[in-house]
């Protein structure tokens, strides 16, 4: 990014005129990290009002105000696309989770397979990376990511509406990338499930083939890390039925 | 990967009956982190002669040697395609080579551009990377890892039957991707080209726009990471026109 560049997430409603109050992480950031004063300008969202310029009005090394420009892009909100992964290990979750915001997803559900080693994850952590992708990549959107839950249990509620692509790697060979991914479901729900790294239990698989929602695809002929697939199959749904 | 799916990349000629003498550090990772002993079964590949089963013969913590048994798998190469990459920060950097090498590119090209902020990288561990993504992922190729080297020197003798994928973020919203990614085109060489973060030059980007060969595309409204880019390209190129 260049210096002119800097984007910042927060929560505050945004309009020309206002004025918004910094985090300490903000002012910390601008005072110190990117040593901004007075009169720079910075660029705001949200993740409801699009992208707004503004200038630093007053910063101190723990505080400070800004006050509000003009609009400089609308609200952009991806396709209703989520993303449920199993974790791995920690690089890696966090990658995925930077991932799925720089390529659109709108919501990011870890989830807990049978074959899923993670107990726990820092929620928290994960919405943090989620917000700087959004600031780097030049989005006005910060997908939520939910609290791991089993995906057995979202799986018995998943809506009737919303299909789901999961990569099946026991698929025979079979090209139906593109019929899989019928573009008369442009405008419909989705959801992308990368399973973890030893696979869906038999019992899964079973489940999943089960559901009339359930779309299995496969992702060439070589065996793809978790965070790999993820990235691949965003990109196939993004190109096809997304807004690329 | 589980227990019995240990898969080992070496050099040496692979056939039924043949002894194979490990590496120290080979023979150190059987021995100590995944507590082999003599009898045990591995994988065995080196790039050209598909996969073998192998048995450990001999094993001490600084050496050893294994018996080859049958074939398990034949050769499988990756398309004529390959990746260059202006590299960035080592995490990402490796990260775009294992990426690499998994997805499937014929030869890895860190290249130097007008906006690089390397002058260096370790081809050796880069290449050990490779490798590495090889041996988990499956594959019986290993793609090379190129000196780095500068963009416009490559260019400059740019093969005249290699097409070049580059992605331009200056180009005009345009549902071209279908069309650049010509079918026809399927089984001819290829090249992807991923740009650094600061983007190509002025001078850069019009001397690809000049290339015949040279075919820009947009990778949707978001700006992605060089390390996103090079998997979402990959994926689009290997969906149309490769091995998936």
């Amino acid at each position: 990014m260049s210096a002119g560049q800097i984007r910042l997430y927060l929560d505050d409603a945004l309009g020309a005129g206002q004025t918004v109050t910094l985090s300490r992480d903000h002012a910390h950031y601008l005072a110190n990290v990117m040593r901004r004063q007075a009169g720079d300008a910075v660029t705001l969202f949200n993740g409801r009002d699009g992208a707004w310029s503004a200038q630093i009005a007053h910063l101190s090394k723990r505080g400070g105000t800004l006050t509000v420009g003009a609009q400089t892009a609308p609200q952009r909100n991806p396709p209703d696309l989520w993303l449920l992964f199993a974790p791995i290990k920690k690089t890696r979750t966090d990658f995925i989770v930077e991932k799925a915001a720089e390529m659109g997803a709108a919501r990011i559900f870890p989830v807990q397979t049978e074959f899923t080693n993670s107990e726990r994850i820092r929620q928290d952590r994960l919405q943090a990376h989620a917000v700087e992708a959004a600031e780097q990549c030049g989005g006005t959107f910060v997908p939520e990511v939910a609290a791991l839950q089993k995906l057995d249990t979202m799986l018995s509620s998943w809506p009737a509406g919303r299909r789901l692509m999961f990569c099946d790697e026991t698929l025979a060979e079979d090209p139906s990338l593109a019929r899989a991914l019928n573009p008369a479901t442009r405008d419909t729900p989705w959801a992308i499930l990368i399973g973890p790294e030893g696979g869906f239990s038999e019992a899964e698989r079973g489940r999943l083939r089960g559901m009339s929602q359930a779309v299995p695809v496969q992702l060439g002929p070589r065996v793809l890390r978790a965070d790999t697939a993820a990235v691949a199959a965003l990109t196939l749904w993004q190109s096809q039925l997304g807004d690329w």
